[in-house]
């Protein structure tokens, strides 16, 4: 049974959206369009894609650029503000600073002490304070929330049902470190557990695992488990998934991937569920079990 | 304060060491035959350093030869049985069966859907219904585990405790899960968690994500944590660290290195002392969370 989404709200004032990489903002933003809101982009350079930009209203501003960012959206009289795609965590010395930022660097400093989840939600309450309301892109769009179900022609099997439910319990216990929301298990054996090198590489190590032998299972055991981390302000970061994804399970060998239904973002449907029944893998939406 | 180590129970019959590779089975050895017990080595082919193995009465045995080993140690009028040594997992078809070991085939395969404790527990089961007593290394001969305080001359600082506090209990929350027995936590941001890698590609990790400035931490900065797992029996699979772990946290940039004491193994305690000063991180035996 897929969620209910909830509707978002209509309003008058165009929603800006800071794009970081990958084509997550612009699903958002069609969605966006499509229920009938203006939306403004501003991609980050060096993230955001200027093809795919130059088809919306945008600013190109610079990590960094905090003060610029304010100025122009409120020229453009946003007042909403979601912040999508992917961005490498960037190195201090990466981001250009304009003078509101440097104000704000001390603050930052010391957010960047904590792990990813301080780090955002300060972030968070910095837009805040200066005027703007910031929303998850899944309060905007929530069509790029993935429902339950399978989304190709396969279904996960007894097995990996199983072992979904052991990689879901191992991320449930990761919770409290604020650490990576994914795991690959094979046959009730945890292979893999991500932290700071994100779901890519974490697949492509269960790859090289298999290749160099240390991995026994047949290709087709073993499912990847990605997860909203436990008491996480889902406005920030929660797991998205995409054909890149989809590309690494099938490298890895595995039998398909799971992921939260209603906490997982994915841009392309589409896509995903053809390259799926391409490489013969599952994907799947299962219940939340943080919400049962 | 150091632990006070049991003292190991002297007996006339030799103690049969079945070898895996690096240079642990020979500390084990030169500590028994100090203790004024023989040992008889079984390395096993491909594991087994054949140079140092000639020190020993030895007798080569193939993995899989479970028979082969009963006849041999029998012969040799050995009870006792000690496994040790770096056995890199095997996959099923590298292993040559002798006719005892394929009756035991079924029970092994079914032993391999587990995880290591699974495995390991059931072999050691194995051995006992044939007539032997599989005790741990550190049974036969305390003084391999490391004891609580620094190796060398580093100590760690405020904040390396706790980055070592944090990552105890990431590895107390991954004990019902039968995993890795190490992490890599920076300033309280848990950078790195073991599965099926092994705690060597674990580190390798770590020093690619900081080449690549995905880890933002100056060098010197983050400490690798190991501990027994939580209930894990501990004749099998004690964690055990040596000049290869102290190159491995060197490489990664971290500031040290800190295993449970009592719980954990070491070959070369000089050899890592020296090491650690010479690559200026600390090695620390801490006291055992789950004992207190």
């Amino acid at each position: 049974m897929p969620d209910s989404h909830p509707e978002p709200s209509a309003t008058d004032d165009p929603l800006a959206i800071i794009c970081g990489g990958g084509s997550l903002p612009f699903a958002v933003a069609d969605a966006v369009l499509r229920h009938g809101r203006r939306a403004v982009l501003f991609p980050l350079r060096g993230f955001g894609d200027p093809a795919a930009v130059e088809r919306y209203p945008h600013h190109w501003i610079a990590l960094g650029q905090f003060g610029r960012m304010c100025r122009l959206a409120s020229a453009e009289r946003c007042r909403d503000v979601v912040f999508i795609g992917n961005l490498t965590r960037p190195s201090l010395h990466e981001i250009r600073l304009d003078w509101q930022t440097l104000r704000l660097l001390p603050r930052i400093v010391r957010l960047y002490r904590g792990g990813d989840d301080r780090l955002l939600s300060g972030i968070g309450r910095i837009f805040e304070e200066h005027g703007f309301r910031l929303l998850g892109a899944h309060e905007v769009a929530p069509e790029i929330l993935v429902a339950e179900g399978a989304m190709g022609k396969r279904a996960p099997s007894e097995r990996d049902q199983a072992d979904i439910a052991t990689g879901l319990a191992v991320l449930a216990a990761m919770g409290p470190f604020d650490i990576g929301q994914a795991a690959v298990v094979a046959a009730g054996h945890v292979l893999a557990v991500e932290a700071a090198e994100g779901t890519d590489a974490m697949l492509s190590r269960v790859a090289d695992l298999r290749r160099l032998g240390r991995i026994r299972y047949p290709v087709g055991v073993g499912v990847l488990v990605k997860a909203p981390k436990v008491g996480q302000d889902r406005r920030f970061d929660l797991p998205s998934i995409g054909p890149q994804t989809v590309a690494g399970v099938i490298r890895a060998g595995l039998a398909g991937l799971a992921v939260v239904a209603g906490g997982t973002i994915m841009a392309e449907p589409e896509v995903v569920a053809t390259a799926a029944d391409r490489g013969k893998i599952f994907v799947v939406g299962v219940p939340d079990p943080q919400r049962q």
